[in-house]
């Protein structure tokens, strides 16, 4: 698995739509010699994000854009090989802008300084429900939707990495859970293994009205994976006081042109009801808070998590598409190299 | 003036875009004798508001719909002619739901109360200022917008009854006040007499880049009363953790079909910010709080307005659409019959 050159994943074009081949140009280069201040990290695991699509349009969102010809960024685990900067030595799980590439070159003054992980901390969940999804249920969940005991809260990609904690969360909170899915399969997971009330299989079933059955008295937290039709037909239904957390709008990362928005808007008003958004990364500060709450929950059972781990860095185009198609449950991780 | 049979408009189709005469029905009847409980309201002013357009669409508001063959609804002012209740006295200035007639007959159970005013308050700033516009802007802007010294707030609809209080509202708390209106001179007044750092005319100027160019650091708070394009064109400069207050979309009710919403909700995301709507009469309990800071904030000529006055309870179909043609400056009120 050792690679000895360091094989790179290049933006060659802005995608249209989902992601090609095209797009990327498959790169070699010699494996970069730490100097002074620098260190050298062997790629372990890449988490795919729809926020990874996002960042190769050429409009900046919270990040700059990627440039036409630079490694495709990515978050991702690591292993310190070589460090010349006293503040990483060799063996250390990092987490950081690793990029969708088989060695990244650390340099003490990244704008994003890499951090390393707990001796022992187990590699997947750090990237998955300890990591930025995980992070991104508790502190949107909690901290932007404000849900209360009783409360019904609906969740769309709920068997994805951050939907299926956040319904976990709101169940753990004594709120009714309600996800909407994308298959049969799906939602058996979801209610039957992580204890949603309801899933609503939206390409079988008409959301609106399944929505009307499983929430009767309106929907009072409504945490937004997927925007689009989805979040319309939600603000139908929202409840005096409603929140809406908007987490991130999958159904809108590929599109050629700005879908119209959500055109039940004005129920905000009517509704009293308040649409926010937010970047887990503001949060930073209390991410240990976030981390230690969801390791006792994990450890208690009562949240469960799922990883959909695809093998090989030349793969990692192709599956970041997974995750507009649907087809991956929980976290998308691409395998680069052996963990030890 | 004094009528001997009690005219009333009565809503006789529902209104497809503006309202036209024949969505609705003079009518002439009797003057009510009140009974027992009840009392006898003769209207002065009548209100005229968006809402007053939103209520007679099909749909349910935060109000049910006004029902065909009823009464249009709307609030206003009168004077107790007679009175076999004891909470009313003959002679005493009533504010509430009126309707569109020269006459209204309270009763004791009504759902909303009639207020009486306190002796010698003067009418028609009650009406705006004092009244449900004036506190719609000073509960809006502080409570839903919270907008801090120093802070950019962009207000549209600005020569319109609440829009011209909220950015007077703004300045008050040491923010820039950036207006957007519907023609030169609405602009010059907002300006020169309201005391707005600059104010852009949508008619003639390129709202997008004259915000750019008058908000150059972004916008804090968006005081929104119009929907639409420019909401869109807002979301477009808002800065980190913006807030978008909802007043109202008048770009959106004589819509006869729901328009897209806002294409760049997006940038709520991204920028970490939130949109939220509200009704005035959720801030009950503290519209003493509200109507005592804005009379001394009237008192001491910090906040001005201004009221459009239409003579006549026949006209107040046709006066309606002004508010839509953005003909109105200040509030607009139709004079149904003399003060004294």
């Amino acid at each position: 698995m050792a690679q000895k050159t360091n094989r790179q994943i290049l933006l060659a074009a802005r995608p249209v739509g989902m992601v090609k081949e095209s797009d990327f140009k498959r790169h070699e280069t010699a494996i970069p010699e730490p100097k002074d201040g620098e260190f050298l990290v062997r790629t372990i695991y890449l988490s795919l994000d729809p926020t990874n699509r996002g960042w190769m349009n050429a409009q900046d969102t919270y990040m700059p854009a990627i440039k036409i010809g630079e490694v495709v960024r990515g978050v991702g685990l690591g292993v310190v090989e070589q460090s010349k900067n006293p503040a990483y030595k060799p063996g250390d799980i990092v987490f950081g802008m690793v990029g969708w590439q088989d060695y990244h070159l650390g340099r003490a003054g990244d704008p994003m300084a890499m951090m390393v992980l707990p001796p022992g901390a187990p590699l997947v969940p750090s990237l998955s429900v300890f990591g930025a999804t995980g992070l991104t249920a508790y502190f949107g969940l909690l901290d932007i939707g404000q849900p209360k005991a009783g409360e019904t809260v609906v969740v769309s990609g709920a068997a994805g990495a951050t939907g299926s904690v956040a319904g976990q969360i709101a169940k753990i909170k004594g709120c009714r859970a309600i996800g909407i899915a994308g298959s049969a399969e799906k939602c058996r997971w979801v209610t039957e293994d992580l204890g949603f009330d309801a899933c609503i299989d939206y390409k079988r079933e008409n959301v609106g009205q399944r929505l009307g059955e499983t929430c009767p008295g309106g929907i009072d937290v409504y945490f937004d994976n997927v925007g689009g039709e989805i979040l319309d037909t939600v603000l139908e239904q929202i409840k005096q006081n409603a929140r809406i957390v908007l987490c991130g709008a999958i159904s809108m990362y590929n599109a050629v042109e700005l879908p119209p928005g959500p055109k039940n808007y004005m129920n905000l008003i009517i509704k009293r009801a308040r649409m926010e958004g937010f970047i887990v990364t503001d949060f930073l500060p209390r991410f240990p808070e976030g981390i230690m709450q969801l390791m006792q929950w994990v450890g208690e059972g009562k949240v469960k998590h799922a990883e959909d781990i695809v093998d090989g860095l030349e793969n990692a185009p192709a599956a970041l598409n997974r995750l507009f198609t649907g087809a991956n449950k929980g976290k998308l991780i691409v395998r680069v190299s052996a963990e030890r």
